[in-house]
């Protein structure tokens, strides 16, 4: 099971002195203590609309926004993602999760044969510092950038200057990165999916969440990733989790990713929030207890169906007591 | 009816600690201590030129601008919703209604088919401060969003930032959000305004304001309403009133879209200004009384026809006076 | 013949406490004491470039720049209008003028068939606050928006803040605003004049320069003109004087439209300043005896011919006599 | 010989109260305390790329930048106007040279038939009252407009804004103004080359460069600049040099500019710097005897050709010694 | 063998008077007291993706970027180039290492025929003065223009206030100019690359990254270098290094155009880092030796092949010891 100390975080350059315990509080809150990341996204609300909250084969439960917080409230993950708005209305009444600010957004309505992709942010950077100044537990924040878009040069630049604000106060920053546009043939190719990775670690970002690449002749999408998961050097590389899947095939590919593909963590949102609260939090502790702890895919299976308790808190206290501040 | 207390306001996390009151406070006010909305939309003389106030089926007096004020100011309703600089102008003489500044606005001279639609904010949000603390009775401010137009992004990012200086300075928020331009084929497919809603909450918004779904095979208006009003989750949704229309026929639609589609308030102008002062204050009078005190389709239509006394201001006067501020 | 007190001043809400007094002064200014503007057109340079200047039918005199102050010296009018870099050249040498700064201009080289019109604001509000706190004699500030050009929301943008920043600081503010782009196929037409007047109310000028609206099958241009004066509510509605035209029917039209299409002034440019200075002079001084001193057209036209001697200082020194500041 | 005092210079009313001495010095030493203008431009690098420095028929000497600056120092001129950093290279070996800071500047790879053309302000001001602060002869800035191009509104809003800032801290502002883009079908028409002079003292500059008008039926080009000369008003009008030329023909054209067509100075590149250090050097003397000390074209001609010496430097220290500062 | 002194360094008029000694500092730093540079590309992750680290013909351990840090760190060179979140990461670990951030970036996945190339700067200024006050090695900033682009004005734009704002706090400021877009026939063409020389100079950089010209009927591409490196004036010139090529002949172009061309140093990335770390580290020697020691080719060949030794630290400590700071 991976275990951090505090000195074992590699704080970067642009970290200000003064900032430097609250990034390694935060890097650690977010990992769980453990190095890796369990990100549960819940940005798709204005990313798909409303169609992976309601609709045939999706739990009921799904369509009122508070689903998510229940799910990150009983669930295990290391940080739940979303927008600063959504988080803002429900985290009083959910102190004790960590929140991600996911910073821009657009809707699937302008499709790219009609306009290259651009999502934007959505508010300054201080406005995140003024609600974790007001006492909302933020860890860090994520953006979004569609490589080879003609609004390209857009997004970098926005996701520049908000890594470089992010860590001068402590945050964490999580790069969404998915090749798409016009010029964009492929966006699963391997040599796209390394180049986001080698993008994300140029900027400077924490983690950097992309596609699983596509197989090739020659390689597996995990051993793909791998190639990837290199590029990336100290940027944590993790896998968008897709649409929803069988369980089982879904916590091999976790699995695969990690093991094989040299992933630190995952993110995955609608495959845990389109079921009942119930199972929706025992997804989240069979993706964690692989993610956050080296289970195997059959025992997290068990985890899933309910066969093994799953528990990880320990690791996350034990950072927090080594260390009084 | 609805009655709440300041206990029952949902403070979300982005107001700042030192303006918690000041929300509470302008959250009782625009709901009249309800927590429902009731919101007269004066801001058709820029969205729409000067034709809603003048000419056939229009009563005369309407053309001067000083007929929405005294509709305000005579009749019932929570919130009366205008630019900045048409507030400025008449609420020196009318400092008893709750104001709502609309920050951005367009005419509707360049159609969809030329180019798709962008409502620029018309000022920055440190104009509205300044009004209101120079006295002027403001409680909130509202923003239109075209969802889908190529100007999403622009809206999509001024709206967000504004909502965070709003909550900030403890105002409320009402989003007019509309899916429009050359990518939606439908305005009022229920997916979309159920994407509406959800796109609200994500930013954050206190309310949002919606057209009306149209009627599918299976479902009412009204029942495709309370999908999205469910998936607007905290962020109450309300509905457009459109044109003038038969009061009968008005009141029956909007005692369904609280009763069956979740609403939590109204959102009408054309439909009051139109008329005489003395129908149109009678109106807000029936559309207060299905709004903000349950009343059946029944009794508001003889308030409206001045064979029932409305009276409100009770619950209003009870929040203020249970806490001493 | 109007005259008004400072507390006949309708004072926005926007003019912040502290620039009251400074907003009745100018606003008394501009008006000379009578509620009415009488504005001297001087921005023509740069929007007409020099064709409005020297050719055929214009008094040599025209060529030179500061003929303009001249006129605005020796004869009477409300306030001279120009850029603030043509104003800062000459008011040196004519303290006594009270000036308007008109802050956006364009040329008129690229026609609306290449491109829809805008008219970039070509200085902050800074820098005309610096010149009048540095003695320069500015009561208010104008621009210019073009409603239903495809740079509309630009523009919108522009002018809500600016009325915002100079009402704050107690300036008045006239708005130019002109239906035009490939959106509009009438620029005269009666709804679009009352469109542009509600718009400027909407956005809180104190006064709106517009075109006179054509005639219609019903009505004359002053009646149709009478609409558009009260959709502007309390924004001041003067009309534009167009190119140079016979004397006597330019102040017919001029009679009827405070008269009869209830405009609160006239603004103009070329048809003054096209003549010789002495004729220039003494049409100021025909056009303000009839809006500042409800003269008939026959003693105006009197007035134009030297047989009547037109003045009118007195209301004006009367109010600044009347309250000591 | 002109000669002018302290007194003498129209301070415009944006200068500061307190910038108001360096105002005069800077136009005092710009005019070399005559009120005519020798601008010897330097910023072509950028326009021209280097085909104004560099084979047939130029100077070898020429393609090392340094030779503008032994020209500007051992030469006559009122100000070496070029980019900021490329003064700011050279400055420090160059104290004693008047320069005037090119805010803007383009190449001149992208033809006016794939694009308009727009010139962009290549830093802040702050950057040139820093460098002047830090020691560097700073007497003014200048910027290039093009009036017709899709791009007018930038550059007019870019230049009003700079002419704001430069005279509030007491520089003085040149102007050049060039017509061009596809709705310019003639860029010497005089009717636009007046038009250019309107603009120029609408935006308030001290001086504006233009081009010489071509010559019509009835007026030769220095009758038709007399026209632009007036319509500039108290904005100085200087010719551009143009290209290199007949040295006799270049100077009867300048004394003609003057003397005919009420030009207070000249903007000269090209013609002066392709030629060697020596034959650069005399070249600005003649062109000085003219603009700074009304020779005559004959006389001029013999301070080229080294018959005549010419000492300016008289008025210049004249008007510093006249004042204690 | 080149050295300078403390007092060789043209400082120029933009550094501040306070930032002097800094700028000394870092050039001497940057250019190992040589007045040299010897720039270590590592901006390709962004410019090329993954296409440069991983593939045939490339070392495995490539695609781990520490290997360029691992380079940076063993072998010789004035100054690491990367963007700043890459360095943020990575120099923690190599303090010793002199880098310069690459501000601005793009990939290559939207080619100049579907839209002309723009590379948006990442962030502000004010980020990479506080990585470097919090104790990072940073001597200087980069940014790439595409001369001819489209976007060419905003480059400009960024860079001339970059150059300010770096020189104002005593950084150094290398330009990459590549003249490119559908406006550019042929981006070798030697007066273009002599025209980007002098856009550097007009902008004031310190050093200028040119391509190579072709070579022409008359002149070898490094005679050619030889006038664009004179235009340059006071900027120094450096050539690209383009990708991996045969040792031999990539030195002797180096020595060529440095002897011939003029060149003050070189800029080399792909050759160096796609080796393995033992030849990329011997590969930099050999480059420096050339560049900061003047060996002839077969010298430098030798240091390559480990035949001799190359220790260039002196002169750098020499510097340092020289002065006391």
């Amino acid at each position: 099971m991976p275990t951090i100390t505090r000195d074992d975080v590699k704080v970067p350059a642009d970290v200000l002195p003064e900032a430097r315990e609250e990034y390694i509080n935060n890097y650690l809150k977010a990992t769980r203590g453990t190095g890796r990341l369990m990100l549960f996204a819940c940005d798709q609300k204005m990313e798909h609309l409303n169609g992976d909250f309601y609709g045939e084969g999706i739990d009921p439960s799904d369509n009122d926004p508070e689903h998510l917080f229940q799910i990150g409230s009983q669930g295990v993950c290391g940080v739940l993602a979303g927008q600063r708005g959504l988080i803002a209305r429900y985290a009083p009444d959910y102190p004790e999760i960590n929140y991600l600010i996911k910073m821009n957004s657009k809707t699937n309505l302008v499709k790219t044969e009609q306009d290259d992709p651009y999502s934007p942010q959505l508010h300054d950077f201080e406005a995140v510092l003024a609600m974790k100044e007001a006492g909302c537990n933020i860890v860090g924040v994520g953006y979004t950038i569609y490589l080879g878009s003609e609004y390209e040069s857009t997004m970098l630049s926005e996701a520049g200057e908000l890594i470089a604000e992010a860590h001068a106060a402590g945050l964490i920053v999580v790069l969404w990165i998915y090749p798409r546009g016009k010029a964009v043939a492929d966006e699963k190719a391997p040599e796209l999916i390394a180049g986001a990775a080698g993008a994300a670690v140029s900027l400077g970002a924490d983690f950097v969440k992309v596609n699983p690449p596509k197989a090739t002749d020659d390689k597996t999408s995990a051993e793909n990733l791998a190639i990837a998961s290199q590029a990336a050097g100290r940027t944590g590389l993790v896998c968008a989790g897709g649409s929803k899947a069988d369980v089982g095939e879904f916590l091999q590919h976790l699995h695969d990713q990690i093991h094989i593909g040299g992933a630190c963590g995952n993110a995955t949102g609608r495959n845990i929030h389109m079921r009942s609260l119930d199972e929706a939090v025992r997804l989240t502790q069979a993706i964690s207890a692989i993610t956050l702890s080296d289970y195997s895919v059959e025992d997290a299976l068990q985890v899933f169906n309910t066969d093994l308790e799953y528990v990880l808190r320990e690791s996350f206290f034990e950072y927090v007591l080594r260390e009084s501040f």
